[in-house]
């Protein structure tokens, strides 16, 4: 199953973040005693330990970025068969966008997360039976200091590059501007600098949806009926905003409708609406809904300003600046879910904060997926700015 | 209370559309053998009988469209002060758009409503209880059909004009060409030709939110809790489409955080969805759960072409030019709930069909609810159209 010329088999690693003598104390109020973040790494770590590229994951992703993974222990069926192909593995690889052959790749599932790192389904050791609604809340700021950990871990002082997509990109933006002296490149793709009012409405939709549910019980479902419905929904409500319209319309074309659908009193009267419901009901199988309440919340509540300790976004780049930071931010015209116009303000932040940086555009049928689809659209602009190729001139004078 | 200039004090009146002897008989299956419409009326009918307009009102609005309405008998408490002054107030009175001193202006709360007219809340007379879950799937070709009765007995066989407005403008569309032969003028503002993609996918996310609620019981909550949260967050859902971002942040800023606000494990923490829940909540009040599934179901299964029995759109506009009807569409550009184009697409539809139009887009930071707010951009064309001075002269020879 294994994808020919790409990484083959690979396992998921744990790495220890928090220990009874060591806790992990989040950002936001609450602490772990016993915490682990799952991991998967690619290609190989030179002697001087400066090739590392720390990829984050996107809302539903995992550790799990290239190659294929059979199972991850501890997952309890949501490892289902939608996860066991890496989600960027055509972008990762020998040969690929960001090259196995020269970089050693790491990409560690998020605090919180579902997939093996420490979550709100994990066992609690102080009652023997799963956190729920006693999880903490986890910032990005949290993710960050915790990835950290895994390169102190590993002996990695300084990143050759930081690469976040979507979410992701929020964390990438966040770890360069916390721990400035620990990357070199920055490559935030269809993302932005700051939650907007219009993701901050469907993410309270989304929140809304799943605490609703009658099976949420506060987050206490571990024993019984999942709140499927709810977490189905939330998916839907961001789902509509990750694929073009169009590509939903075709897509549920070939979908039929199921009597399974039937809901109390409506019925079901559309291919779109029984494809949005399959697919709602599909990733209930594979997610955990606290963990996606962590991370609405955690995007609710991102403000690298108030991490970083700054009040204005030219005070938080001047880190970046200080540190020789390069940023390559990469936009999808047709993104419904970070609108081009927020990377053109990551970017003019980033300019007037004299940080080197370069923006692309890249011009898609496919909206905010495309970033997992179409490698051919920003495999030479991150091939160039990894060997370090891509820097601009800025203001070199004319000369005839 | 009653406006100043206005039309003052104003009542709900009842008309019966089903009787054991009469049932109504709805499109999509069911029908009814006690029936009423609740509705208002401004102005006064001349002796000729052609002077009305009929005016259709949004999701959320009700009969009384003028004027002060202080209670209707058997809305059970959903008749708030919210509701007592007219929607479209600032519109219809004595000089005003539609001119009282010169039409005669009903509207009628669409058949399934709560506001009057029989519904979901009302008492179903085989059980002595409100029908709820048994209430029928109400089509937009059951409140035309049921509204035409209504002129029956006001004894009206011709419309001055029709007007409808977002989801009262698809009803607009569909009287006019189920009925063309009563009526002369058709205003749709703010609403399309059919329902998109996007329209589709946000109204099934209310659908779920309002089905998925702990209270709903399949619709039979009228003995206990209601479904609060889930019609709320319906609301939610569709009422960021209403308004324009900005305007929700700006009025958001006064927002208080209320304790009672707290979810059971999410802590609300931005004024932004302090609000939304706070108007989400507020709605509630006024609005029964199972009222805005029957509407957004009607939404969902809007079809013009099947109703009127024809396959393409050419087809259906022939019934209007053929009847000689007019056309004045408006579109809002700052529209997220019917874009513009959709009302683009109405009149390219309307000008291959050869049907009288005139496309009018106005200007606004308002959005969608522009229509509601500002009647100073509607005005000139709403009372050149309703004075029969606003048919265009198309392909004129210029003589010089």
């Amino acid at each position: 199953m294994a994808a020919a010329n790409g990484i083959g088999e690979t396992h998921t690693q744990f790495f220890t973040v928090a220990t009874a003598d060591k806790p992990f104390v989040f950002d936001g109020g609450g602490s772990l005693t016993d915490a682990v973040i799952a991991y998967e790494t690619y290609g190989t770590l030179n002697a001087k330990k400066d090739n590392a590229v720390l990829v984050f994951h996107a809302l539903s992703g995992s550790q799990h970025a290239a190659g294929f993974t059979a199972d991850v222990p501890g997952t309890d069926g949501r490892w289902t068969a939608d996860c066991q192909q890496g989600w960027w593995d055509s972008y990762i690889g020998p040969g690929k966008a960001v090259d196995t052959e020269r970089y050693f790749v790491i990409c560690a599932n998020w605090l919180g997360g579902c997939y093996g790192s420490t979550g709100p389904a994990s066992i609690n050791p102080a009652t023997g039976r799963p956190y729920g609604n006693a999880f903490p809340s986890v910032r990005t700021s949290d993710v960050v200091r915790s990835q950290a950990l895994l390169l102190d871990g590993l002996g990695i002082k300084k990143l050759h590059a930081v690469i976040g997509s979507s979410v992701g990109g929020l964390i990438a933006i966040n770890f360069a501007t916390l721990l400035p002296d620990r990357v070199k490149l920055v490559v935030p793709v269809a993302t932005g600098p700051r939650t907007t009012v219009l993701t901050r409405l469907t993410l309270f939709e989304q929140v809304l949806a799943i605490e609703n549910d009658p099976h949420f019980k506060g987050g206490d479902y571990y024993d019984g009926e999942k709140p499927e419905y709810g977490l189905a929904l939330a998916r839907m409500i961001s789902h509509k905003t990750f694929v073009h319209l169009d590509a939903i319309e075709r897509r549920a074309r070939g979908e039929v409708k199921q009597s399974a659908d039937q809901l109390a009193w409506y019925r079901v009267g559309h291919n779109v609406e029984s494809y949005m419901l399959h697919q709602g009901k599909k990733f209930v199988k594979r997610f955990d809904a606290n963990t996606y309440l962590r991370i609405a919340d955690m995007w609710l509540r991102y403000d690298p300003l108030r991490d970083a300790g700054v009040s204005s976004y030219e005070e938080l780049f001047a880190k970046s600046r200080a540190a020789g930071h390069h940023y390559l931010v990469f936009s999808i015209d047709s993104d419904f879910c970070f609108y081009p116009e927020e990377q053109a303000e990551l970017t003019s932040h980033l300019e007037r904060a004299g940080v080197s940086s370069m923006h692309i555009t890249v011009h898609s049928s496919k909206g905010h997926d495309s970033f997992l689809l179409e490698p051919e659209l920003y495999t030479p602009h991150l091939v160039y700015a990894l060997e370090g190729r891509s820097s601009r001139v800025v203001d070199r004078d004319i000369v005839e």
